[in-house]
């Protein structure tokens, strides 16, 4: 497996080079809207150290990201009165990983709906407004 | 949510009373095969221990699933050749979750494979040669 690349775009937005629409963080986890949701609430959950995914993550790591993706998880069903949730984890091109700093996919799923193709970019503005009702169900 | 159920499938699989593939377990946990695998070596992780999914599992609970979702991760690349690993993971009906007793799904990825439609049955004589190879990694 390939080194952590420390110029992936995740650890820009960890950084502050690039932004990211935030909706929760705490000393070990951050988690952010993705770009091409595939639901409404589509949101990612990142550790804030470096790894390259779940093949070399720390047992630390694993654990504080999870207590994340649960937590997030809540709030996703509280804001967008969803019945479910759906979980995605991608390790390494083949298992469809594309930005190398592990991350979690958390999707809030309604009864009988589909999820949206993916790659596709979302309304900057649509998702602004889905991060605020994140953030409010956290609150 | 709805409470556990302890006559859920995976629940009768920890209590031995029907069988499954297994591949591993700890003190915590069980990992078996997928009878409906999605790709050769497809196979389930679950907490020896009652919760419905993440929403309602326990930090150890999380932290335990997780560790050896990991530790077959490596297992099933080695076994298969495989390049990559997809994770998934179901929360209530709406999420996808078909039996609710949390299991985490690990699916050996190769680049340009496709996963196989769910929900079909696979062949059992394949399926105890496909966790051979599993036990033979981790041994």
């Amino acid at each position: 497996m390939p080194a952590y690349d420390p110029e992936n775009i995740f650890a820009k937005i960890l950084r502050g080079e690039i932004p990211a629409t935030r909706v929760y963080e705490d000393d070990e986890t951050l988690a952010f809207m993705d770009i091409m949701p595939r639901a409404d609430g589509h949101l990612l959950v990142i550790p804030k150290t470096p790894c390259r995914n779940v093949l070399d993550a720390s047992p630390e790591q694993l654990a504080a990201v999870m207590n994340t993706v649960q937590k997030l998880s809540h709030a996703v069903m509280k804001a967008f009165g969803a019945e479910g949730v759906t979980i995605q984890q991608f390790n390494e091109a083949a298992g469809g990983q594309e930005v190398f700093h592990m991350h979690f996919h958390v999707l809030p799923r309604h009864e009988g709906d589909r999820l949206r193709p993916p790659g596709q970019m979302g309304d900057m503005q649509e998702i602004a407004a889905h991060a605020e009702k994140i953030r409010a169900a956290l609150a």
